[in-house]
């Protein structure tokens, strides 16, 4: 490890913000230094509670998040939020504007926000969320906010790496409901239903409070937790109280018996996270090694010509040596 | 290949619907002789129009793929159907309305529907959707309309598979345009702001009219098609007219010069499938040999302790003679 990066881990385990901000960018352009650095922080991660919130935009998961920022830092807790946003070019103002709405913590001392975009196929979203939290872990923050909206592969993955996650609906969501995917229903510690003065948050609710017990029906009558359904309106502070509550309640359950449930639910984490990298780096190699060549112009000419079948080419590929055991 | 799978083959190119159904469970299941029926089945491909739909839960996709389907039945072309869902076991009903919305075609011997579920990490619904894309193009289907809720990577990467895409928004959609990725914004060939009645209807087309015209200079001002914004009510089938001769449009103009636009996006489609089905391929693999022996829960119980880090653990794993040259 180079003296530079000595020094950066250092700083960060001390909890210097601009050298947290500046790893955080190494790692976010995946620059090779920047894993040095991880690899030395990891050993002391683990501490900060990682919680999860996913939904659909336009639920308020922003404005709730900066209610539960509050509520920690009311509790004299520090907190890291790394914001999971699929950007686009052309909507940039979205983006900007969720980041304002939590902007009256930025001159706090104990919030560290980072936001992360959506990369492309190969760019490991997974990976990088996770980088930053360790980075937020190593630095001391109690709690970790991840917030997602809660779509795609990525971000289901991304919300399994949460201690507690929390998945936000707003009432009357209808169709929207077919968006939430089922993975992400099976990965809710805790719903909350926000806009709770909007017509149909009842309904909402208790069609929650059906797919919960469902659940639990399905899996395990025996389960050690049953997800709650809080009712809340974030923009008025309303039921947020109640989800801090809900958390703290979360967290009793996985840290009992010398936190059996916990570590399981890190070990399944830790495998997730291995699988991914590997998927990352295994996938960069094959890129790379396909197109050497323009290999896989050539193929893919072939392909669209009807020259060729996808199939026999593909069985082609991984009979190469690469593939070989 | 097997004498089943030689009949199988032969009855899907005579237009067999039971025939092209057995396959595309086959497919759907990732039964190893259903490769070896698609292999012979993509020297007969190339002629259907492969029309991609795609835009939020809730922007009316399936009452407008209902319309489309009419007017094409209507001119006398067959049609196939592939609608890729998020689907979850709490939320059937939703998904079986949209269903239920196209049934009006259900016993119209010209057109095929076929859903596809959204599949785990690993399962490659890019790859199972291109496979039943390509039965009903062996079938002698004229037109293939692809129908995706356009969220995650994966619905990106279906999205870019069609000839030509249609991006489908609601007016005042607000928030949610930062829902629709950045890739799949770029991939439009023609965007349609649907339930045109709805307040704002004007005011979303000039913003979609705003952002196309921004692409156009950043990437090429002498671009061959300009992306139309057509307004539809899908409820009563106005404007739907306009959008199927801007279908054609877009048709004409890839066909033109003996079809060299169409060949590039075809060669680009057949790149992206072939390392989507390479990438599927590799990583079964590298998870099996992972898990042989239950190496992987090894690992993962090793960095959950903080006894080592994943950044080593995977430098290992890409050290192991799987991964060299």
């Amino acid at each position: 490890m180079s003296p530079a990066a000595e020094e950066l881990a250092r700083l960060i385990l001390a909890g210097d913000i601009r050298a947290a901000a500046r790893l955080m960018r190494q790692v976010d352009d995946d620059l090779p230094e920047a894993v040095e650095v991880l690899k030395r922080l990891h050993a002391h991660t683990g501490r900060a509670w990682v919680l999860g919130f996913t939904g659909s935009p336009g639920v308020g998961k922003s404005t709730l998040t900066d209610q539960v920022i509050a509520a920690y830092r009311g509790q004299q807790k520090s907190v890291g939020v790394v914001a999971v946003d699929p950007t686009s070019p052309f909507t940039g103002g979205a983006i900007l504007g969720d980041r304002i709405r939590m902007q009256r913590h930025a001159t706090d001392e104990g919030v560290f926000i980072r936001s992360l975009a959506t990369r492309g196929q190969f760019g490991g979203l997974t990976a990088s969320t996770r980088g930053v939290a360790t980075v937020m872990d190593a630095m001391g923050k109690d709690v970790i906010l991840v917030e997602t909206v809660g779509v795609g592969q990525d971000e289901v993955d991304i919300v399994r790496m949460a201690d507690t996650t929390v998945i936000v609906v707003v009432p009357g969501l209808g169709d929207d409901i077919q968006a939430i995917k089922a993975g992400i229903l099976e990965a809710g510690d805790i719903f909350v239903v926000n806009k709770m003065d909007r017509e149909g948050a009842g309904r909402t609710a208790a069609e929650l409070q059906g797919m919960i017990a469902m659940r639990g029906h399905n899996v395990n009558s025996d389960q050690p937790w049953t997800p709650p359904v809080i009712m809340t309106c974030a923009s008025d502070g309303r039921g947020v109280d109640e989800l801090i509550q809900a958390v703290a309640g979360h967290r009793a359950v996985l840290l009992a018996e010398d936190g059996r449930l916990l570590h399981a639910r890190r070990r399944e984490r830790a495998r997730m996270e291995l699988l991914e990298l590997v998927k990352n780096r295994a996938m960069s190699l094959l890129i790379k090694r396909l197109e050497d060549g323009q290999r896989l112009d050539v193929l893919a000419a072939q392909i669209a010509s009807l020259e060729r079948d996808p199939y026999s080419v593909v069985e082609e590929i991984m009979g190469s040596a690469a593939f070989k055991n």
